[in-house]
């Protein structure tokens, strides 16, 4: 098969379980009194997102137990012990965890756009925004009391998840930190990174599996491919905030630069000698000329910085498929390998 | 026994109870990497509190199984089905639920002073404040995933409280909402005052019954009493608000009343023809003078309106009482009893 055909595959695969998931999320997700909360918990959930996660999710429930690719909706997939579960729940807790981070990421970033429309403290206010974050966030602890696993398992899947979140609070804390340092260790970003990051794409590819009952290696498996295509992901979200243009990315091109935020790619810029600091000559985002953009990005791909950071993710990505050989061959299977690879070469 | 030597021991058994909580939240919440994100987390605990919530855990606990008061460290604690359960790592999770609330509530109300200490948006700033909160609030569920209960008690427990802390989101919003208006029924304060408030009373009583595999009846009369001593708590300190010096309030008395804040008081006030937008003249809870809020305390005494928060929540204290009926008669029920007659007669 070509790697075009296998990239259709993927988006079709997808397509057709964000619309799954969405379907989900209004049903487990309604506005309800008092309405102005939900409907800030809602906002970002509902301007777009790709619902990658919830996409792992499901291709991992199918992967572990050998079920055919959307053979089922997810309510009552059965489980490897007898039980049926509701993976479906785990998938919108996944996401919904996402988007109460982006809610508050926003909070503190200043970022007033985020899916092309204003951040949620922007649309409504901070105080709605921190609120609409918490309330997301316990919402989504109790769709995991509601998957209908077996207990002992449905217990390991909420510490999983209770733990990837304390770690993305403390990534995000150290993204935070790095904002007014310059001594950043490329080690010191990778870690937060990983916290930030790609914990949760490795607890939504190990939390159907504990679920569902899978051995400890197969669980183990599904979260390092989680991690390492995840910790893909992040270093290509930064060369993506650097090539692509400002309307396709849904927000300012090149505004990590001009915030003066760390990524693999300065951080390697400045080991070549470049004047990061210098590369463009803006206070805010919205000051940076286009022209700007462009000749700071020139330098940075002349210094071999954006190349480096491409073949980082590469990288990581065959890692990540590796990690899948512990699983049976599947369809699913198969589809997570397709998926790590679009995690890299998607447009935006 | 006098009110005084039933006083005088509830006093003792909190202050026993405290310190078993302190030294836990020592264990459990150790300061880690990111540094300064936990030592943020721990700020305002390590600032002070009484440690109402995990007061009431314990009780139940123990009145819940007949066990003699102080006769355990509740770390492993005899369950009713067999097991021994981690009572401890519910305290401390309510305990923590309750700081991170604080937390974020101060950035939202602007608060700056919290137990005599600046708020922790003041003290660092708000990006910190914010993510201390989330961190306190994901390693609450992490602490309930780790009380070696029942599985399914386990997830039950873990619903509950993640059911409350909902429910807390929820009224906060309402409270936020109520200061842009000034047409609130109190019917709509004691909704607010139920959710901000009352349910992390009743998910303190109830939690532990529920791991210990009490039945229904005896979970539910529980969550009332909590409910009930909640709303209680709660409406006694906006009294209290009024009629404690500030030194000893820890915050600006009659902050709530400068800041438009509406409570029993001031809604019965309104009904009883009192100019409470007026009583104040002050911008801020800095600029209002003692002799101010003398006056405005004077004026809302002549109405009626501060006896009539005062009775309302006697009320609701002997309605708390009655719901402990289900359970047997033991020391602790009646320390249970005790604390919630001084969850309204407290100084501060």
């Amino acid at each position: 098969m070509t790697n075009e055909t296998r990239e259709a595959r993927v988006l079709d695969a997808i397509r057709e379980r964000r619309e799954l998931v969405n379907a989900a999320i209004d049903e487990e997700l309604p506005v309800q009194h008092p309405e102005r909360l939900y409907e800030a918990a809602r906002y970002i959930l509902e301007a777009g997102g790709k619902r990658l996660r919830p996409t792992v999710t499901t291709l991992a429930a199918e992967a572990v137990t050998g079920a055919e690719p959307m053979s089922t909706e997810f309510r009552e997939f059965p489980s490897l012990d007898g039980n049926r579960v509701d993976v479906m729940q785990t998938a919108v807790a996944i996401e919904v965890i996402q988007s109460f981070t982006l809610i508050h990421d926003d909070i503190m970033d200043e970022d007033t756009l985020r899916r092309g429309v204003p951040a949620v403290h922007e649309e409504y206010d901070t105080s709605t925004a921190i609120l609409a974050g918490d309330t997301l966030y316990s919402k989504a602890f109790e769709f995991m009391t509601e998957t209908g696993a077996d207990p002992t398992n449905g217990l390991e899947a909420m510490r999983l998840l209770a733990t990837t979140c304390t770690e993305i609070c403390e990534g995000q804390a150290l993204d935070v930190a790095f904002e007014s340092r310059d001594d950043i260790l490329p080690e010191e970003y990778l870690e937060m990174v990983e916290l930030k990051t790609a914990v949760l794409y490795g607890a939504s590819a190990a939390t159907p599996a504990v679920l569902l009952g899978a051995d400890d290696d197969v669980v183990d498996a599904l979260y390092q491919y989680g991690i390492d295509s995840g910790r893909a992901f992040q270093i290509q979200d930064d060369v993506l905030d650097l090539t692509v243009p400002s309307d396709e990315l849904g927000k300012q091109r090149g505004s990590d630069l001009v915030e003066g935020k760390e990524t693999l790619i300065t951080l390697h810029a400045r080991q070549e000698g470049v004047d990061v600091d210098g590369l463009v000559d803006a206070e805010t985002p919205a000051d940076a000329t286009e022209a700007a953009i462009d000749d700071a990005v020139a330098r940075l791909e002349e210094a071999g910085s954006i190349a480096y950071a491409r073949e980082t993710a590469e990288e990581l990505t065959n890692r990540s498929k590796e990690h899948l050989r512990t699983l049976p061959e599947s369809g699913s299977r198969e589809l997570l390998e397709d998926l790590a690879d679009y995690l890299i070469v998607r447009g935006y």
